[in-house]
Order: C-alpha cells, then structure tokens, then sequence
C-alpha cells in the first residue's frame, strides 16, 4: 500500500470538526476509495478541550494555523478558519510556498487573494483545492475546472446564499415579511446575528468572483460587482411576481456581453415553471450555460457543516488518489499567466426584461404619462397591471406593475427618472431584473 | 512544454465528429487548459470519405478499431463506436492491455463488461472513464466517483431517457397518444427507427447499472434489472397523476433496502413541486441522496453529438493535466477486488406509494369491494377518486383511482389480483409507483 496522505486541520469549527470525524469513522471506506489511508497529521483551532464528537488526542496540536502550515510533516493543509486575512491567508500562503497542497473552503480568501495563492501554487507544484467555497457540496468547481474544459461559457448563474434563499421561501409560502423571516432564519441557525453580509449580496459576490474567474478564464475580480442585496424585496413584490409567472430569488450571474462581462448580485425575477424556480429554502443551485454542453443545472445543499466537509473531502480524495507531484490542474482553470484581465460591463448595458413596481397617488392621466415615459425610452411591456384595493379616485394610492420585453438598464433609469420627476409617484419604484434560464 | 497528448478517436459518428471538430477548432484553449496540445493521431469509421466537417486528412486512417488501439502510438483510445460487443469489446480490452488509457461512451459495453475491463486497467495502469456513457454532458460519474468520495449513498435515480421523457412531456402538455408522441420524436431524431430499446427501458438500465456500481461499491449486474417501459401509459393516467399533483417520468432507481439493492426503471409519479419533476423534454437528471452530501441533483443535455462530446472531452482532458501514469482513479470507485457482489432485493419487496388506476364496470357494490381488497392487505390509502363521464347505472364503465401511502409491491399485487377475481374490471388494472424525493 502507497504511504498515507497526511493531513493538517486548521480550524475545528462546524466544518473541521465534521471532517474530522468523517476521516475517523469512514477510515476503511476512503482507505478503499483512495488507495491509501488518509490520516491527521496536525490540527490547530482556538479551544482544544471542545469535545467535538471526535478523539483527536493522539493528533499533533500546533498553536496556530501559521505554524501549522510552516512546520507539520503535511500532504495536505486543510484551511476551514474562514475570513480574508489571517491567520488563514498567511497559512495558506505557507503551505503553498513548501508545496503542500491546500484544500480550503474560504471564499473571502480566494475572492481576495486567489490569484495570488495559484501563482505561488504553481511554482511549487502544489495544488489548491476549493470545492467547498462555492455553493456547498455542489460540484461546481470541478464542473467548470475540469468536466467543462474547452468549453466557452457564456453565462453562469445561481441560487448562493442559503440564508436568502431561505427568507425569500418563507416570505413567498407564508405570506411573513422580510424581517418576520429573518427573525426566524437567525432563530434556526441559518442566519448570522450580524446577516449583513448574507442579506446584502457580498457573500453571493465572493462566490460568484471565484466562478467568472473559472468560466472566462479572467482574473478574479471581487470588488467589480454590481451589488443589490434583498433587504427591500417586500411582500407586494413576491406576490406581483407570482401573479406574472415568476418567483424572486437572490441570483449571482456572471455574463459574457459585447462590452465586458457582467458580474451582478442582485434580487431576481425567474420564471415560476423553470427548475431554478424551484429551488426552496436553505438549497443552492448552479447553472452553467456553454457552447458546447449547453445548460448544466446542479442542484444541492449550500452549506452545513457534513455538506461542505463532502466538499472537502472530495478536494483531498482527488489529492489522495494522485501520486505526489503528478497532476497539473490550474487552480483557476489555466496557469495564472493566461488568465486574462477582467473587464467591467457596466451594469447601466445590461440588457434584459425588467420588473417595475410603482406606487402612485390616484388622479387621472398618471396612467397615461408612465405609458408615455416608458415609449420614449423605446421600452415596450410585456404587460402592465393595475391593482387598486377599492376604487375611492384621489384617497387610495394606486399600484402600477410594468413587466418589460428585453430593454437596457439605461433606458430603464431614463424613464423611471423621469416618472419620478413628474410627482405622482408615493415612495420610491421598485426595480427587479429579470432573469430567463437559456432552456425553453 | 510537454508533449502532446496523443489520441485515437474510434468511430466518427455524431459524437466522433463533433469531438473532432472541437478538438481543432478548440485546440489553442484546450492546450492552454490541459498544459499541453491534444493531438489526434489516429481515427477509425466505416465510411472515410463523408464530409464531417473537419480536416482529417492528415491522421493516421486505420482499417478497424482493433487496428487502431492495437497498433497506434496512442496516450488515450477514445471509443465511440457504442454496442457491447465487436469492434468496441476487443479494441477497449486491447487498448488497456497496452496500458493505454480508454475514453468511452458506451454504456451497452460497460454495462455487459465494465468489471472486465476495470480489471485490465488496474493490471496495466491505465485508466478508465466514461462520463459520456451516463446521462450525456451531466458531469454524473465525475461526482460520484470522485466528488462524493467517502459518502455512503442510499439512493441514485434520475431521468436518463431524453426519449422517453420528450414523449411524456409531450403528451402531458398537449394531451396526445403514446403513439402520436413517439411519431413526432422520430420525426426529430430524438427516437430511433425502432425505438424498443428506449421506450422499453432498457436503454435506461444499462446506464443505471453503471451508476448502480459506483454508488454502492457492486459489480455490475445489467441483467437484474426489474424493468417496465412506458409504452402502456395512456393520457389518462397522465391527466389523473395531474389532478393528484404528480408528474410521470421514466426513472432508474437504484436504492438500497434491508434485503439488498433494488435495481428498477419503471414509469414512475414524482411531486409535481419537485425539482425533478420541471424536467422536461430530452433533458436529463440524476439525483444521489446520500449520508455525508445530502441531496444532489444535476439537470442537463443526456444526448446530442456536442453535449456528450463534452463529456468525452472532459475525460480525455483530466488524462492531459496528469503525468502518465500518474493516476490511480479505480474505474467503478474502488479496485475491482474490493467490489461487492450484486444482491438483487426483489420488486415484490419494494416499498413506497402507489398510483392504481382501475376501469369497472358500474354497478353497487364495486366500490367497495375495492376498499375491502385494499384494506386486507392493510393498505392505507391516500386518496380514492372515482370518475364518470355521465352518470348512467349498467352503462358507461367508471374509473377509479387509489393512491397509497407507503406499503409493499406484493400488498398491491395481492390486492390487484384479488380484484381482477371479482370479474367486474373492464380491461387490465394500471399500477404506477410513487417516487418522493428525500428533500421536503
């Protein structure tokens, strides 16, 4: 038998610790699966007597990640501590530099500095794995790195944040608000105390920068996306949506157009009888359109602590099965040196159908000039409805819904600018892309 | 840079061309992904002098595939001829015998002598894949036998029939025949002159099979399949599954249970609301429930030259990335040694729902003596929904349908034949299994 694959955890939280136990417990299994045991050659986390349902007592405890990473006798540096600085980022950066492999489930640190840690993966040799950054235990990175090779991607698209998700499900089934579900998602777990970072789009964002960088073959480029978080999808918009054909779901779509590519994280409307549409509660989902495949939809668990550990796993079997030194797959896809430089498409180009949600006060010819705003920046509807609770002209604020056929996000600006100006309007317009899956 | 990588692409089919016409219209981005160029060095087809849109003047012709994976200086044989036995059999066996890596999509050939040849390749180092044999471009044996590494699965099924599933979703949205359906899919080329082998299931088979053994660690058994087509579904029982809120598909499920795996494709009702169920037309999908991972479903194109070429590519490209010999990926997961026969679980112990859809002639007393026939067999039901077009005693026969909550295939059976004793159904009995997605 091939000597074992040793393994050093750097972080012990809900994922390390699931890790640590799966080694543990599927021993034989994964002996099998790989050829060779995997062992646990060091850990490090910030409480050694948690009991975390797993006997690491015989394990080499090492004080940081840093010494970890600088001195264990390692195959393997397992990064799961999580944020884009350090400990982790010097850590990885270590391992790396002595051409031990690393496998990491840290978006921040890759959507910071992934292209930093490829260049210094590649000249030692090592590999980085990162399976589990993405969307939990869906395959997406090994999908785009290594299924999808030579194809050309021109658009990839997903369901990120289990927590949005999540909110947006309960909003829609149950009729709760916004801040009714976050309250609950926070009481469940599936939101942080501080869902900041979730609700506003920046999670999505780091997630989706790691996969434009795979699918066209450009340099991440995480601070270059258009973000619009959820916080102001209200109950009214959801059930618009519903009574058009569509649902609302938090989408990162990374796109390739005539000016650049598109990365966007905003609040989207998805037709109802599409498979994404479907996509409920805490799960993610991926889709990736191409030239030569066509659409691939990959559906799944986008975090938890087993999940991710699958990914994880996944990340260090691929490590396990190869011998040392043999493989040569680019973190990114190609060596750092052929990634091309991102470019921007400003989100001001994007083209596409738009959701207009209007409130106005009740008093003839408003209809009219939205009508007229809307034909002047040559914007032609889908379909327009009208809702008015009980019909008193002049007391109750009417409701004016707009679905557009595919337009610019300028023209969109334009008119709804204008709309504004003409001061009819009670509060601000709601403004939802449209997004179509490319299937019929 | 290192040297190419050289291939021998038998059979020049759809696929084999499209895979040639990719691989030089590709070959720049493929070399900057791989490391290193793919070249082809030898083709073998039936006819040399058709126009597949590709210059192929150049390679090395051979007169057969024996031929080509016997004498070519090859790196990988990439077999796209189909069928389980010659030319594809020996010309696989004969290419690994030389220790040279095989690309195939051939599911009828894996599914008759997968572990034979599994054996080969472990003997010479060569490797085995084959993600173009399953469900077409979807990347199903990567995340298997690699990505889920570690996870114990209980159940693997999917939709892997883009015929079958062209015909019933066009039956379902336009209310047309069995027959009218198949006719229009021949038409388009999603069904062949004789479509027996697709309609009937077995195409569907072959490839479980295959997922079978990767899923659960067995040898593969492509004979103890239970096996139902979906010639015998009528628009009726689509209508009815409709009104009850299912859809019906043709799955392969792959399940384990107390008494061993049961192996099964048959029509089957899934939740309207599932995900699986928004698939529609030619697509295919596969979902693997398991222990660590969870739920995970992938949806994408199971056929068409580009799609499955992709697969093909894929494959050919994770060789490229490593240095010969330099993998160790067991063909079906594990080495052949460590493989587990095949026990069979019988259909008759299957346990789930069931959709009965019974014709009786309309006279007192038949219904219940329905419910008597189900209730000694301690079947509980779901609902029962009895139909008459217009009501006249003696006359016009009336139709009822039963859904089940979860009890055994020989309850049902049971039942069924005490029914059809009492000699007042007109016709034979439908019995439809209920299939649940493990997500809520």
């Amino acid at each position: 038998m091939t000597q074992a694959l040793r393994i050093g955890i750097a972080g012990l939280g809900t994922v390390g610790a699931s890790l640590a136990r799966i080694l543990t417990e599927k021993a034989e299994m994964l002996t099998t699966s790989c050829g060779r045991p995997i062992t646990i050659a060091g850990v490090t986390a910030r409480d050694r007597n948690r009991d975390r349902g797993v006997d690491l007592s015989g394990v080499e405890w090492h004080a940081d990640a840093l010494s970890l990473a600088s001195n264990a006798e390692l195959d393997v540096f397992v990064e799961l501590m999580g944020g884009a600085g350090d400990p982790a980022y010097s850590a990885v950066k270590a391992a790396l530099a002595r051409g031990i492999h690393v496998v990491t489930a840290n978006k921040a640190l890759l959507a910071a500095h992934g292209i930093e840690l490829a260049t210094i993966a590649e000249k030692t040799g090592a590999l980085l794995n990162y399976e589990a950054a993405v969307a939990g235990g869906i395959p997406v990175i090994k999908a785009l790195r290594e299924s999808m090779t030579g194809n050309t991607i021109s658009r990839v698209y997903g369901i990120m944040n289990g927590t949005c998700n999540y909110i947006l499900t309960r909003m829609e089934r149950e009729g709760l608000t916004f801040e009714a579900c976050l309250k609950e998602a926070q009481r469940l777990g599936y939101a942080e105390a501080d869902p900041a970072f979730d609700i506003e789009g920046n999670d999505t964002a780091h997630k989706l920068s790691i996969l434009t960088s795979l699918a066209f073959g450009t340099a991440i480029a995480a601070d270059d996306i258009y973000l619009e978080g959820i916080t102001n999808i209200s109950i009214e918009d959801i059930r618009a949506a519903a009574d058009l054909g569509y649902r609302i779901k938090l989408l990162g779509v990374a796109q390739k157009t005539d000016s650049g590519i598109e990365q966007r994280v905003h609040p989207t409307m998805v037709p109802v009888d599409s498979v994404i549409a479907q996509v409920d509660g805490v799960t993610n989902a991926v889709a990736i359109e191409s030239d030569i495949l066509g659409e691939l939809l990959m559906v799944g668990p986008g975090a938890g602590g087993n999940a991710t550990a699958s990914a994880v796993l996944g990340d260090i079997a691929d490590i396990a099965k190869s011998r040392p030194g043999a493989q040569n797959v680019p973190a990114f896809g190609r060596p750092v040196e052929a990634l091309i430089p991102y470019q921007r498409a400003q989100i001001q180009n994007h083209e596409g159908g738009y959701f207009i949600r209007l409130t106005v006060v009740d008093r003839a010819g408003v209809f009219a000039s939205i009508a007229t705003r809307m034909a002047e920046q040559k914007i032609s509807l889908e379909s327009i409805v009208q809702r008015s609770k009980q019909h008193t002209e002049g007391v109750e604020p009417q409701t004016i819904i707009l679905v557009t056929h595919a337009t610019s996000e300028n023209a969109v600006r334009a008119a709804v600018e204008k709309i504004k100006a003409e001061g009819y309007l009670v509060g601000e317009p709601q403004v939802i892309r449209i997004e179509r899956p490319k299937a019929a």
